[in-house]
């Protein structure tokens, strides 16, 4: 019998998150105060983020221990399946093998909760009784409604306009929850005030909606802020992903010659992808680690490697990153998730240091991968992931040309149960593929801070 | 660490499908042809059914062998895990053991695809090229999509008007695996165009719906019908499910007090109870099997035990089961799976021997229970598998009154992620609980076939 999936057993499950921190050829770039741009400390940190948090941001352990509630509340669904995806390598007629980690399985139906749930958990364990955060696509602020809930928090969610009214399915799920959610740019902060006075119509972004929810954060004695991608945290609490990724790989006797992830604040990818940039730090493996962004919003093909905020407002500290400006605003594709400006400082390090590569893609060749992936193996991806799917696709096409029996894995990030209407949209034909000037993509350069 | 999920390897997976037809007390009785009242043998079904199908039927062999290529299809999301709701016991503080077979994992998000995969495999295998057939709730349209599209049939899906509006998403969803959907009552058959003729804002039923497939698969050449349930070869199928779950509560050396699932057509209850009910007929065990049905269709616990059509137009064989009359017009209660006039024969015929019980529930009170699992156990369940969690959490409580420390198992049909309009009139205090009075609910008798 052709084994198809690769479980894991609770008990096989990482009782501890790795940090690549612990690993790098040269550390990462100091964060800077946006004020002072002298780096900043844990305390300057502490307005918005609970402590056990900022000393997982800043810490150069190789590993940290999983504390056992988070363990208990990722065994909800966790460990995540790793699939071989051999319908789809028939239908290419590859000799290449693919095999993708399955997070759609997750109650939220993406990866975000492996990091909301410790978050949530961090937070309530400093005695917070409430997160404020943004959402693009919605799967994170589903990810932290689930997760507040689960240990008793409020839950305040910003959403990017143009996903709120695009996903109204999105903003239930939270609410099945018990999280709050509201559009954004919204009148409930001075930061989205100030935007729609600008713009009544703006369709909103994600660097927008962080400029919400960490005011509304930074102004309320009982809140503190969660964010879903970008910061050494998020991405450390990812890579339960590509730890189990390895056990399930070994168990079927492989090693990748090429790991994929889309990419839009970086956590996904690094989620699965850190453990396999280790190894190729530490046992000089070759693998071909690709990170997978829209044409439209392409921060580590076409951004400049720079000091940049991490939100539009200008709000956060000022990381290093590859960054199309905090100004930048994207066009309204329907991976919603990809849209940011920015990428996340450890995956921006990773990529000028060269131990990993980028690639981005148009829309309707994406959402191609992503009918081939579903007509095949079943399941109908996020948009977002689709991105991966097809950079996959790619890879194994040329293998059949080489004819290289190479291992690919990427990470299958989400179900697209709430993005169906982007696929009928694919379907009519209504999505527009167009080529981005320099002018048009490096339009938000210019207010780049001086440091 | 306690353990949540237990997950059978692919290798554990059954190779059979349980019949129980074999272990009856007492024989099924016949199925009846509609116009000479005789019982129809295989030949009188070759019309809308392939062979292979029909000898399942009609089988009376114990175990019958599931084929390579739809193991092979099985494998993309069997076996599906069983969990302990740790959470959900601690929230209602009961000595008792909650566990649920999650079907959610399934592409299409629930059970239907056990048979969906099956029966698209038969017909391909007979040289058949296009299957019709009906959906209620949407989860039997997309399963069968998304089966024909694994082994390149076409289908056309007659999806009851209710639903069809309520649930945009379930359509996308088809025609993402290719499907194609349309509302019921259609002008495309004589039997809708009856029926809109009638009323044309008629809301649709499951039986008028049927009507509609069998009549398309009746009048071409190239196609069959399929059906979700009911049907002794839907049920056969469905067994994997209690296959897989006595295996697992083995592993966690539990065997089950009390087992559970929602009933509309019966297959999901059936999928899990059917191993349940052989250990009680072969075993002498004591288990409480119990079938969850809405108040607003109660075919098992309100209707009569008598020969009905399968349809509202009269076109199916005759078939004893418990019926609220095939012109039974349910209330558009938002469990679309549960809105059927009639119940499976061979539930029918096991609650008519006393080996399993029925009980009917109220809408809210079944968005309450599911609610309730969603903030515990993270999964939003379909207001079809929140009856069976109603019944779960009732008896849980009961457990708490008594002491009693039962093993509670119910089936986790699918998930809600399209059915969030529901919970937000549920949220929204929009939904009507009311008394069915008899007249109600006995409207539909009159019209029952004499035999």
């Amino acid at each position: 019998m052709d084994q198809t999936k690769i479980f894991l057993s609770e008990s096989e499950m990482p009782r501890q998150w790795y940090n690549i921190q612990a690993d790098l050829p040269t550390p990462m770039p100091a964060v800077l105060h946006p004020g002072t741009k002298q780096p900043v400390g844990p305390d300057d940190l502490a307005a918005i983020f609970p402590m056990g948090l900022i000393m997982q941001e800043v810490t150069t352990e190789r590993w940290v221990d999983i504390p056992e509630p988070i363990l208990e509340a990722y065994r909800i669904w966790r460990p995540t399946p790793l699939v071989r995806a051999r319908r789809l390598e028939r239908l290419l007629g590859t000799p290449a093998k693919i095999y993708y980690k399955w997070e759609g399985v997750s109650p939220a139906g993406s990866h975000k909760p492996n990091t909301a749930v410790p978050q949530a958990w961090y937070n309530m364990n400093e005695g917070v009784k409430r997160l404020a955060t943004e959402t693009g696509a919605g799967q994170w602020g589903s990810a932290l409604s689930f997760a507040t809930g689960l240990f008793g928090l409020e839950c305040k969610v910003y959403m990017v306009r143009v996903s709120y009214d695009q996903k109204p399915y999105r903003r239930m799920l939270m609410e099945t929850w018990g999280g709050q959610c509201v559009a954004s740019p919204s009148n409930e902060t001075n930061a989205g005030r100030a935007m729609l006075a600008k713009d009544p119509d703006s369709p909103g972004s994600l660097g927008m909606a962080i400029s919400e929810a960490v005011e509304d954060a930074a102004t309320r004695a009982d809140t503190k802020y969660a964010l879903g991608s970008v910061l050494n945290h998020v991405l450390l609490h990812q890579t339960v992903i590509g730890l189990e990724t390895l056990k399930q790989l070994e168990m079927a006797g492989e090693y990748p010659d090429t790991v994929i992830g889309c990419a839009g604040g970086g956590s996904n990818f690094a989620g699965l992808a850190l453990p396999f940039v280790r190894d190729k730090i530490v046992d000089g493996r070759k693998t071909r680690i690709v990170a997978v962004e829209p044409a439209a919003c392409p921060s580590l093909t076409r951004g400049v490697y720079r000091y940049d905020f991490g939100d539009t407002a200008g709000l956060t500290p000022l990381m290093k990153m590859f960054t199309l400006g905090h100004d930048f605003m994207p066009p309204s594709i329907h991976a919603g998730g990809l849209r940011y400006h920015g990428m996340a400082p450890i995956v921006s390090h990773l990529k000028d240091l060269g131990l990993i590569e980028a690639e981005a893609h148009q829309q309707n060749p994406v959402f191609d991968a992503a009918v081939k992936f579903a007509r095949t193996e079943g399941h109908v991806p996020a948009p977002e992931t689709a991105h991966a799917i097809k950079a996959a696709v790619d890879e194994a096409l040329r293998c059949r040309q080489t004819g290289e029996k190479k291992t690919i894995v990427f990470i299958a990030s989400g179900h697209g149960h709430f993005d169906l209407a982007s696929y009928q949209k694919y379907f009519a034909g209504e999505l527009v593929d167009q080529e981005y000037s320099d002018e048009m993509i490096h339009a938000g350069l210019g207010t780049l801070p001086q440091v």
